[in-house]
């Protein structure tokens, strides 16, 4: 389904450099406070589908799905939503975001919009977000909602932890809610209703996601995985003389995907160690073959700092045949004619790799055998499981983000004074 | 209009660096080689502007305006369409891409695309750009079109060289072209007919793009500009110890600008340099406040080998306000009621500021009064402006890039196998 083949050589290193690394995720795993390594086998998908046949969507009219979030309680439902915008289920209903506090962004987003045809999710652990619940006292005033109205039950939600000042809001106004599992943090939220609530109105398969999920999940702790390991560990040994990590994925189905990878390892990574060294990786994500015309002379002539990912993808669900037209004076581009769009595409992903890889390059290419549901679980937890063994290796708290708490702070003071 | 700020500093930086990078790019300027510094006196708009007239696409009904082209034939329009997708002589035409290979992409882009409502705009230097060609061959088959019909030469037109095979390729079947000027590469064409056409016909007022391109040329060559020659003679010296330049603008309006800069700055920088030693600075751009949750922590806690440069905008265009709504049990977020989106926007990015220069981040920052054709037109100058310097200090030809061209013949080689 997805093999996975590392093109670089590390031959400093042992099996028991691998076992070790098993080992501590598994100790990792089992001292429970890391909640994400539970959600394949989460329950939740059943509450949601209980929710979501009551409400009945299609005869209350709901065309869109609006997500008041932003960081890990937007940009996971984003990238699964874009990797299978093509698949057969996924329904017409429009997503859009309440993410940026800009207001030219939140204009265009209200133009034409009706609450009527609107469900809304609000996501915030605490609800003390400052664009999420600015979002919401403007939706509030835009539709002319009251706190008490029926309209405000029936087009809001909320997803939260439990117990949260944002639960009580919800409380005591009547509002559905779902929670957030213990010890799952915003960037390793998607497979939590963060993710899965949207997305199963959507009409994505929320099971199969999570099966996806499950099944690289078992084959890690079966110890199965070692190209994983591998990676993580040759990303932290060279953390020093290799700090850039390129994400070159060849559909432009991973546009969102690529962001939610950035968010993962930059917030996840970037830390003051338990040394108290400032460590971290940085990440980038690119789009085949487009950023071939961007950002590719870089990496095959700049300074050789950078891993690359190369992700390519056999069946992308559709396929188109370019026509054998000979176009006179464009002679030079008849070699193409007859072929697909995907073999062209996949074509130039080989292409990248081998005159990447003939620079001394460090490459590996992760290929998808095809674009759905299960395929996609497996992706997100495959990069989750690899940002948590990357940070182990680095030393870091994996799972908190303590650098931004200043701005914040810096923010309350100037609006108080 | 637009207030440049450098908070770093660099004691060892004499007035005569900043003389002889003046020199230098005067003369650079002088040699007449490098074409797009000709560009803001260009009367390239006044051919745009008879050949709109003449076509009159109201009458027409042309509702749709759809670029072939990739990297610099796309990135540069979608940027600036994007920034000013706000003003008021934007009219509702929707602007599109036939850029990436994706078959997903293709069939997405083409769902309801009617060939009567839209004005194609094939863009490639030579014609052999194997993605723009293959799109159009797809086109010309979707569109049951023959290359003699009346419907290839109303709904088509070419930006091409003079005298290339695609401009041959347009003669023979009677297609209005527009020309690249001479020695203007892709990444700094946007303000040739590349993106002064489609702009145009998208409402913007191409000739006000143009005046704020001049306005920093003028500028530039009164040598009144020193912050832009600190800057690059700052990332040039820092190469090695600082790879990374981080461009963090505040709206969501500079999205594709980032991707622009990107290009501009890898594209242009990373090379083998006329020392033969691997240069180049690794671009990075985030949008604010979205990317506070997400690269920030690594920004603020990971390795010191970063720029900041933030972007801020005084007045969008657009404001809201966040109304006076005091929601029950999160009255922590009461503090930012009856404050505008604007205020809570920038406020963000200097308490971003503020936190990233106490862990000694060099940052600097460009604030613009306002966003409009003018303040574009001057960013767009500003940063090419900004890579021809950082080039000329970096030893490099910033114009070409030689290291893509082994990834299309190792293309070519497997199709002809």
């Amino acid at each position: 389904m997805i093999q996975s083949e590392l093109f670089f050589k590390d031959d400093d290193l042992h099996v028991d450099d691998i076992n070790e690394l098993y080992d501590a995720i598994v100790q990792e795993y089992e001292r429970g406070d890391v909640g994400y390594y539970l959600l394949p086998e989460s329950k939740e998908f059943e509450k949601i589908r209980a929710f979501c046949d009551g409400y009945n969507f299609e005869k209350k009219g709901i065309r869109n799905v609006a997500i008041l979030g932003i960081g890990g309680s937007s940009l996971g439902t984003k990238a699964i939503e874009k990797l299978l915008s093509h698949i057969e289920n996924r329904n017409d209903k429009k997503l859009l975001f309440f993410e940026n506090v800009d207001p030219v962004e939140i204009a265009q987003n209200l133009e034409g919009l009706k609450l009527e045809e609107t469900f809304f999710i609000m996501i915030s652990k605490s609800g003390s977000t400052i664009e999420t619940s600015s979002h919401l006292k403007y939706l509030l005033e835009h539709f002319k909602l009251t706190l008490q109205s029926e309209q405000f039950r029936e087009h809001f939600c909320l997803i939260t932890d439990e117990g949260s000042p944002l639960d009580k809001f919800g409380e005591e106004f009547g509002l559905y809610r779902f929670y957030l599992p213990q010890n799952v943090g915003g960037r390793f939220s998607v497979l939590s209703a963060v993710g899965l609530l949207p997305l199963h109105i959507l009409g994505v398969d929320i099971e199969k996601l999570l099966l996806g999920a499950k099944m690289l999940k078992d084959s890690f702790f079966e110890k199965k995985e070692d190209n994983l390991c591998k990676k993580a560990l040759y990303y932290a040994k060279n953390q020093q003389n290799m700090p850039i990590n390129v994400l070159f994925s060849y559909t432009s189905q991973f546009k969102y995907f690529n962001d939610w990878y950035v968010q993962l390892w930059a917030e996840s990574l970037g830390k003051i160690n338990r040394d108290g060294i400032r460590v971290g990786l940085t990440p980038v994500g690119l789009i085949g073959s487009v950023d071939q015309h961007s950002f590719l002379q870089l990496i095959i002539e700049g300074a050789n700092d950078k891993s690359v990912t190369m992700i390519k993808v056999k069946d992308m669900g559709i396929d188109l045949i370019i026509p054998d037209i000979k176009l006179p004076h464009l002679e030079k581009t008849n070699f193409i004619n007859t072929h697909s769009f995907t073999a062209l595409i996949n074509a130039q992903c080989d292409a990248t790799m081998q005159s990447v890889q003939e620079q001394g390059v460090a490459v590996d290419l992760i290929e998808l055998d095809s674009l759905d549901e299960v395929s996609v679980g497996y992706m997100i937890f495959y990069y989750e499981l690899l940002t948590s063994l990357t940070g182990h290796l680095l030393n870091v708290n994996t799972y908190d983000q303590p650098g931004v708490e200043l701005g914040k702070v810096i923010l309350k003071k100037k609006f108080e004074n």
